[in-house]
């Protein structure tokens, strides 16, 4: 036992689809004695990400899903405050996968970075220059190879992803077209994000001619969010050659069984186009360059981010319900208290 | 006029869906004369493909429909028997976009490919030396890149381009798991086309679990020729980094309105899998290639083939009908009379 009190956000149920604050207990405990090869971080941000909706579902996922009774697994940044671990010093500060608490001893697996750029607020670590900002970063430059001139269309355009994907396809000399929900975040696309044109899918009476009548020459690359019907929008304007990466499936409630929608096979075909499943960790080995171009681009002012800070953990167990009715105005992280 | 009587296959009413018989007439018609920079093509085999059905149906398309009145668009095989062309002589044999007609006069742009083994018959290249082959070249070892003892299922295996993929895969050192319809298919994909495991879709009680006993570590590689149930169920069992080339959609009667299934964009994300929408077409430049290799594996005997020649041009009108339900036994084509 050490003399740090840990405040834990525990799965205490399985549920279907997003789960509300229902599906979780704050407790405390004690936090155990390191043992060699360990090292104790004390987060200061903790996230929340679209993806842990997949990771509390019993459903086929990239890992097992959330045990009941365990922490919720997330993302979240820190300082080690005390290491018997080789490779990490105290003082240091780590972003990675270390769960909804306050405390959490890691033998270093779970670590996605270091963070050596303290000049910038700690929080981008969990956004613009974590996860977000990657899974942008490989999402649409390695996925789908943009050419300047060439239309890309963002679904959660002003999400925190989507928001890094439009100006980073900006920055590659793309026209972009975001897909968003609601005048306030219409308005942050057109003039914090640099999309050209901002479509409105809440309140549009017809999202199909407006997406015609945005990208005339069709879509040569979707960065998909949302899968649903804004995305049976989009492939019926693929232009040839499109590329689409599969990154989410913010609209689609469950999972199972499998909902329907049309069959994309026949636009595929007439488009040639390409359909491709996308997750950032496959691409541990090169977060590092991401993170390194992401930053420069934040210090030049050409990646603008907004971000969402619930002041408490007493927020975590309502933030994926909140992520998932699009009640955040940017990056949605919880400050550690 | 010359002296040669044409004879047509004309399309006379707009089909939704295959055509039938009674959406085509045959009639016959004089030949004109020869203009400078043409040649007059006598066929000796029409081909009868899958993609005959999108050329006719009005929904978008790689190609503009065949109008009414029209002769139907398909490919042959012929000699060339008169050319005021410089690059086309008399006696010289080619394939090539020339229509269901005993003559066709061509400038050239629709030609597919000038025919030189002619050690081998002239209807090979309306089949494994033709677009049958070509397709399953580019669409498996270009779009898929297969590797030695990656798992490869192909639906219609036993068709004139699933045959091929399941062959050319087995030559790559692949598992090859074709996907047919009936017992006598099922040993021909055996027997003739030497893949490890045929699944025969008519007569299972479930293809769910003879599939997933089949290729017990995951699907790599899916070449879909059907769409529809059948590649639900693969899509079900795709393996990590699985690729899929779209290649047809023959299992769907109708694409408009849009039939729906189960959305892919979830199996796509778990498995990393990329599927691509497909085209021969896109390859022309490349076409030579393919064929010196496919005719070699011809003659090596590592490609085997099957034919079934319909006797007489009277038989085009039905013939899409026969090939959709499958009752063709091997590459069908028309002998010209």
């Amino acid at each position: 036992m050490t003399e740090f009190e840990n405040r834990r956000v525990i799965l205490n149920a399985r549920p279907v689809g997003v789960p509300g604050p229902e599906f979780f207990n704050i407790d405390t405990a004690p936090v155990d004695e390191l043992e060699d090869g360990e090292f104790l971080v004390h987060a200061s941000f903790l996230s929340v990400d679209p993806a842990m909706r997949g990771w509390v579902n019993d459903a086929p996922n990239y890992l097992p899903p959330v045990a009941i009774g365990e922490v919720m697994r997330a993302f979240s940044v820190g300082e080690i405050i005390a290491s018997k671990h080789p490779d990490f010093e105290k003082g240091e500060f780590v972003s990675g996968l270390f769960g909804w608490q306050r405390y959490a001893i890691s033998d270093g697996s779970n670590v996605m970075a270091k963070i050596s750029d303290t000049d910038q607020s700690l929080s981008l670590a969990l956004g613009v220059l974590g996860l977000n900002g990657i899974t942008a970063y490989f999402g649409l430059l390695d996925v789908c190879d943009p050419q300047p001139g060439e239309t890309v269309v963002v679904s959660t355009a002003a999400g925190s992803v989507g928001s890094c994907v439009g100006q980073i396809a900006k920055i590659k000399g793309c026209k972009t077209v975001g897909i968003t929900g609601g005048p306030e975040k219409v308005q942050l696309c057109l003039d914090e994000f640099g999309y050209d044109l901002a479509i409105d899918y809440k309140n549009t009476s017809d999202i199909g001619t407006e997406l015609r009548d945005a990208c005339p020459s069709g879509v040569d690359i979707y960065f998909d969010n949302t899968c649903g019907s804004i995305s049976d929008t989009v492939f019926q304007n693929l232009a040839l050659g499109a590329r689409i990466t599969v990154c989410g499936t913010a609209a689609i409630q469950e999972w199972d069984p499998l909902p329907v929608g049309p069959r994309v096979q026949r636009q595929l075909m007439v488009s040639r186009a390409r359909m491709t499943g996308f997750l950032v960790l496959d691409y541990k080995d090169r977060y590092a360059e991401a993170i390194e171009q992401l930053a420069t681009w934040v210090r030049n002012g050409q990646l603008s981010i907004r971000e969402h800070i619930l002041d408490g953990m007493k927020h975590a167990p309502g933030a994926l319900q909140m992520l998932y009715r699009g009640e955040n105005n940017g990056k949605l992280l919880i400050n550690v208290d």
